[in-house]
C-alpha cells in the first residue's frame, strides 16, 4: 500500500493550500473574510443538517463528499465572488476552462481510482443536474447569504447588492433545490436589504 | 418543517464561531494558526481518502461526520494542545467535562432526533473503542504531524517536543487505528527530530 499511500498523502498535503484562498464573505464577526477550506467544512454539515429537507432522491452522504472537494480547483483558480462583475464572471467560459484544468491537476494527485471518483463528483457538482448535486448547489449558494446576513451584511456592502440582484443570481439557484429553505431565509434577510432601500 | 428549519438553522449560524477557534499547528506556509472549522474539513477529507487503509469493520462515511463534528465543543472550551502542559492537560477530567457541557448545549439547538445522533456520534468518537472511533481519531493525530512538518516545525518547535514525546503522545495513537499511516509518516518526520538532536 505505500505507493497508494504516497498518492493518498501527496494530495493530502496539497489541498492543505485551499486554507490560504479567500472569499469575498467574511466570517461570522466580520472580523476576517472567510477561506475556502473552512466554507467547505461549513457546507458539509449543511449538508448533513439539512437533510430532511432535501428532495427525494438525493443522498446527502455523497452531496457531503462532493462539497468537502467541491472548491479545491479554487487553489489554481483563486475564489471568484459571485456578485462581482456584474455577477457574470462565476459563470465565464473562461474561468469553466481553468477550473476543469486544475480539478485534473489536483485529482490526479491521488491512485487513478480515486482520481476517477472525485473528478466525477466535481463533475457532477458543476453539471448541477442530478438531485444530488442540485441539492449541494442550493446550500453552497444558502450559506454565504445566511454568513453575509450573521456578519452585517459581508460582499453585499462590498459589490452594492440590491434585493433583485440577490434573487436574481442567489434566490433562483437556492430554491431550485430546496424552496422550502429559500422561502425561510427571504424572510429573515429581506428586512436587511428593505432598510436600506435596496 | 419551520420548526425544525428554525432549530437546524440556530445550529449552523452557532457552529460558524468554529472558525474563530484557533490551534497550536500553523497553516501549510506558516502564515497564521489553522483553526477549528478547516482542521475538521482536512480531517473528514482524510477520512476518505484514507478509507482504504483503515481496519475491518470501519465505516468511513460514518467517520466523516464524526470529524465534521468532532471539535465543535471548541467553540466553548477552546482547543487544548496535545504537547501544552507537558502533554497531561489534553485528557485532564476538567476538561472533559467541560467538553461533555459544550456538546450538549450546542448539538441541544438541533430538533431533538438530530441532537440524539450528533451527540451519539460524539460520544462515540470520544471514546475511541468502536473501529470507526478509533480510525477518526488516529486521522485526527496524523494530520496535525503533517502539518507541522509542512510548515517548518509548527507546534514542535513551540512545546520543544523531542522524539520520544511525539512517539508516545501522538505516534502510539496513530498507530492503534493506522499502523501503516505511521510507519509511512514515521520515516518522513524522523529526519526533522534528529537533524535537531531531539
Ligand atoms: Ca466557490
Amino acid at each position: 500500500m505505500t505507493d497508494r499511500l504516497e498518492q493518498q498523502f501527496a494530495f493530502l498535503r496539497e489541498v492543505e493550500k485551499l486554507k490560504s484562498v479567500t472569499r469575498a464573505t467574511p466570517i461570522h464577526d466580520a472580523s476576517r473574510p472567510e477561506n475556502s477550506a473552512e466554507h467547505s467544512w461549513t457546507l458539509a454539515l449543511y449538508a448533513l443538517v439539512l437533510a430532511d429537507q432535501a428532495a427525494p432522491g438525493v443522498d446527502a452522504l455523497r452531496a457531503v463528499k462532493m462539497l468537502l472537494i467541491h472548491d479545491i480547483v479554487e487553489i489554481d483558480v483563486g475564489d471568484v465572488p459571485i456578485h462581482s462583475a456584474g455577477g457574470t464572471a462565476h459563470s465565464s467560459a473562461d474561468i469553466q476552462a481553468a477550473e476543469l484544468t486544475a480539478a485534473t491537476r489536483i485529482f490526479s494527485l491521488l491512485p487513478k481510482d480515486m482520481a476517477d471518483e472525485f473528478q466525477a463528483l466535481w463533475e457532477e457538482f458543476e453539471a448541477a443536474e442530478t438531485p444530488t448535486a442540485i441539492y449541494a448547489k442550493s446550500l453552497d449558494r444558502a450559506q454565504p447569504v445566511l454568513l453575509n446576513h450573521q456578519s452585517g451584511g459581508g460582499s453585499w456592502i462590498d459589490y452594492d447588492v440590491t434585493w433583485d440582484q440577490l434573487e436574481t443570481r442567489v434566490g433562483s439557484k437556492i430554491a431550485r433545490g430546496l424552496p422550502g429553505v429559500w422561502d425561510w431565509v427571504k424572510t429573515r434577510i429581506r428586512p436587511w436589504f428593505a432598510d436600506r432601500g435596496l
